[in-house]
């Protein structure tokens, strides 16, 4: 994997970059959609390559749970078996192990855990969570860390930080030789101490790109950025810079100010399977009686393919049958509204007015009346 | 509506012929994908349209309950509503009432129900049937009919077909004037000499086209393809002849060489989304494990998309993970069967080889010993 630094905003910390892989070209700052088990829910890959996904995630956890890590290295890889030929990201399991398992025990040696799906017993090691990731084949691997509660003590969260550094060192080790790119995780909770010293061991130890993580985890919305703020500048100019699990389109326009250069979130994707449409106006709800009668596009100002074909009547319509269809195309619809989001972006940021586009968009998007907005509605 | 025959096979009734309406043409014998709730389930259109539907089905009583069909007319008419700018036929709501609602009263007027949904009382009558059937716009509406359950006395069964010959009479009079064709439905169970009695009634009284009702409703096969045998020849030559319910693809290839024009069923759709494939060499079971490892296409001798880009383990495991891109991709595989499978049949009687097409299919398909032929693999 190669990192190039393409432009810097004069006026925030924001960049445009290009991360290069063998599957292809990822420009930054890039959203990745979610592709939990080997799919981007209810989306074929031919549909997320016409939405202009340039890289997805895939989550470690899920796919070692089942299908099986080593069953999909035997059909080829995570890329051949889900058929995507584009780049992808693994996540190291972590944030799921410590979200979605029974947690057993945390020790030296790893997470000794039970599968959500049948209580079975699992032993998630740094070296391990390497070797599923080489198997699963992707482009991108992430070390394995702790993702820390919010709230946590500061104790609980030194202890675990320290844990999470000596893992990313075994990480490292466990990625010698592979030639998928592996990036470090910072951790530390809410305490800038602990995220600072994080950021510099995991530098220390050399990474391929830096990640933030235990964001939007339950913390307030302005300790999120505090730590984005913070962190984006002082991790490697010359590195990818991604904040895991970011977020809200907001969220995202504060990291790509911070400097962050990746994002992922499952809110387009999930909102979209619970009838929440993302628009220039701000969020509709589909399931919103108003609807009903409403011979328009869900965004007049959209281009994807659900506003160029379908009505606010029967998208509500679909959603209210709880037809297959519906989650299908308001998630087409969310992710355009990302994807774009993201184009408009680095276009903004390339040609310096980041500054400019960011009051533009708050003022557009309504931040906060979003209701009012589309009810008032065009 | 016009329909124009166009050729007949010397070995059998099977017939190949053209119907053609306003929004495009159908060659028949044709197969008709269930919309149920104005959505074929998983489908845009446009990838029903890219699998070569020429027409479909769409349900009256579903349809009148949610979204209503008043809504559906305000909005454009039902194409316009769900995107779809082929042929669609809608069925006179008969069918669900019997089968999906609680049934208060049938009576002379019409039939007194409960919604399955929310318990609401309605009053469908033929004149109401119609009606909404104009509302949705559809290009061949149904008349109504009481579809009898199986068993039933022959008293039933007299008493209900003289009604919905009576129904039949006045659907056709609330019909007056309207631009889309109007189908009768031969009822009267599985006696033969209320069938013929139905069947001479309604073509004195004249329709566009005359279906079989009550198929496929629990009488044995034998029955069903004894009345599909026995009524389709006495029917018109000059109209289109629809074989409501049906079928299985074995029950399709009967009724073609029985002389049936068209046909409708949920069971592409519906096994599919239960994890049943069909396939040239009989069914598969997308969750038996032996598929878990398997790299090979679901069927190595089809061209859809599905069978094109995935492995039988990548679908096993979108099935066993129910993630909502299996529906789908179940889904294109299964109507791709049918829809081809159709063109075929017209192939073979255009070319006056049906039989001998007959044939090679019971031989390809295996006729029962599907899992055996499928377990030991291609």
């Amino acid at each position: 994997m190669k990192f190039e630094l393409l432009s810097k905003d004069p006026g925030s910390k924001a960049r445009t970059g290009r991360i290069e892989t063998k599957r292809g070209t990822v420009d930054t700052p890039v959203f990745m959609p979610v592709g939990t088990a080997g799919s981007v829910k209810s989306m074929s890959p031919d549909e997320l390559e016409s939405l202009g996904a340039r890289i997805i995630l895939g989550n470690t956890y899920h796919l070692y749970l089942r299908p099986g890590d080593e069953r999909i290295a035997r059909l080829g890889g995570l890329h051949e078996f889900m058929g995507w030929r584009r780049p992808i990201l693994t996540d190291s399991g972590g944030f799921q192990v410590f979200s979605l398992a029974r947690i057993n025990k945390v020790e030296e040696e790893g997470v000794l855990f039970q599968s959500h799906i049948d209580g079975s017993r699992h032993l998630i090691t740094p070296e391990s969570a390497v070797n599923i990731q080489r198997n699963l084949g992707s482009d991108i691997m992430m070390s394995f860390d702790e993702c820390t509660p919010y709230p946590v003590s500061f104790e609980y969260a030194r202890e675990s930080v320290m844990r999470t550094i000596r893992w990313a060192g075994r990480s490292k080790e466990a990625a010698d030789g592979s030639d998928q790119a592996l990036f470090g995780i910072v951790q530390g909770s809410v305490f800038m101490e602990l995220r600072d010293m994080c950021l510099e061991k995991l530098v220390e130890i050399g990474f391929d790109g830096y990640a933030i993580g235990s964001l939007s985890v339950g913390e307030p919305k302005e300790q999120m950025l505090e730590i984005m703020n913070r962190l984006a500048p002082l991790l490697p100019d010359l590195a990818p810079r991604y904040a895991m699990g970011v977020g809200a389109p907001e969220d995202i326009v504060e990291g790509v100010g911070a400097g962050v250069d990746m994002f992922d979130c499952v809110m387009p994707t999930r909102n979209a399977r619970n009838g929440t449409l993302f628009t220039s106006r701000g969020t509709l709800n589909i399931k919103n009686n108003i609807f009903a009668d409403d011979p328009g596009p869900p965004d007049p100002d959209c281009g994807c393919y659900t506003c160029r074909r379908f009505s606010r009547a029967y998208l509500r319509h679909l959603y209210m049958c709880r037809e297959l269809l519906s989650y299908r195309l308001n998630t087409i619809h969310n992710l355009y509204y990302y994807l774009r989001l993201m184009e408009q972006i680095r276009d903004a940021i390339s040609s310096g007015r980041f500054e400019q586009w960011r009051n533009a968009f708050y003022l557009e998007s309504g931040s906060g009346d979003d209701k009012l907005r589309m009810n008032g509605g065009p």
